[in-house]
């Protein structure tokens, strides 16, 4: 009997589960542009959706606070900014990856050598309290902050690097440029973290807003690593994406 | 001139700053397991990362914000909760990547076929109001809620699913049992948003909580879509893993 561990949809499931099941499909159709010129009345998305008014209001209502769409009685539903796809699929800065939709700029907080703390100087193969280069960076892209970079690199490198432009270049190129070597591989970790209120006031976002935590070890094509960072991506600016495959190989 | 663009630290860089510098290598040993007895007291950690103490106060405030770390006056400072690594690399259910870590268990919320929403129909290959299987399950690792999953399944292969263990099995061998075919790839969107009330009752976590949100939509080998899901994990249990090349071959 095929149906036999079948949960039956209630007939009056709540209309906050409902809700959210819109919310996703319409996230996805947002990004994707469907809705440029606006969303569809309610009454249209309603039938879209089999569901209810109040239902799609709430799903809306879930976007908004997302800070996806704006809603005004008289003005209509509309998408309130934009969101940029960044790969997982290809090591890639940011330059390089919104080439063609719109300048990223650089403003450069900190760019000099500190003492390594051990865990740093560990993941680099230095000693601790060696020298590294450190960059702290706020990312705009447009007239909006994107990331907060900080960056760490090993000292040979990171000494050319500091007499870069460091306010309009991505540190990948800069790397591969100095050391005459492309970049090889990168690990990568990435979690949801909230704002903490200093970050929130840098990124011009509301305290405990969510982040995109990314925290990155870059290693030279011979397997050395040089380049250990951590961005925090402002949440409702970005979207990471790739694809996976069901074996690892 | 190599340092022609340098900025120096300043002598008196806001302490903020330097909190989330030390917040974030933290963050990384932690994960690691290197503080599973506790954190080291504050002059010690203040000596390891050549800050202040009242630098590394706000770094541990920071990371308490996060729910990683628990601080009190006689105990010390303790890792709150480990976060687990969910493979970017592969394609794996819960279930498989959590083998070994904790039993994870399904609440099965709904599952039951449903008429589909054009984008979600058009993204499986079916037309507007085709039935699809739609299951919704709220996933424990241990005591707590890890994720909240909507899946929608195509509806041969959904129903035959239907008639499976959901509250213990992952839905991917299930696809690959019912369909006879391996699952091939999946394409993937990972962004941070904010838990709308609803959904952060659900998952035990405060309203506007970071999650991690992944849009997923896995295809057969023969790379026929199947399975599109929308899953929303808990931002302070889940942790995404994996690496990249520089090329994207």
């Amino acid at each position: 009997m095929p149906q036999a561990h079948a949960v039956p949809l209630p007939i009056r499931r709540p209309r906050a589960d409902r809700a959210r099941q819109v919310a996703d499909v319409l996230r996805h159709q947002i990004h994707a542009g469907a809705y440029d010129d606006g969303l569809p009345a309610e009454q249209d998305l309603a039938a879209e959706f089999f569901a209810s008014r109040n239902t799609i209001r709430e799903a809306l209502a879930v976007l908004k606070t997302e800070g996806l769409i704006d809603r005004g009685p008289k003005v209509g539903t509309h998408v309130a900014q934009h969101k940029f796809d960044h790969g997982l699929d290809a090591l890639l800065g940011l330059k390089e990856t919104f080439k063609g939709h719109g300048e990223v700029r650089n403003e450069v907080r900190a760019a000099a050598p500190v003492a390594a703390p051990p865990s740093v100087a560990r993941r680099l193969r230095l000693q601790p309290g060696d020298q590294v280069v450190f960059i702290e960076r706020l990312r705009y892209l447009g007239d909006l902050p994107l990331s907060l970079d900080l960056t760490y690199l090993v000292p040979d490198i990171g000494t050319e690097v500091l007499g870069h432009a460091l306010e309009s270049e991505d540190v990948f190129p800069l790397i591969e440029q100095v050391s005459g070597q492309p970049l090889g591989s990168a690990s990568l970790a990435l979690e949801a973290i909230p704002a903490d209120p200093h970050t929130a006031a840098t990124l011009q976002l509301p305290d405990g807003a969510a982040l995109l935590m990314l925290e990155r070890l870059t290693s030279l094509d011979d397997g050395r690593p040089v380049d250990l960072e951590y961005i925090r991506m402002r949440g409702d600016r970005i979207t990471m994406r790739g694809s996976l495959t069901r074996s690892s190989t």
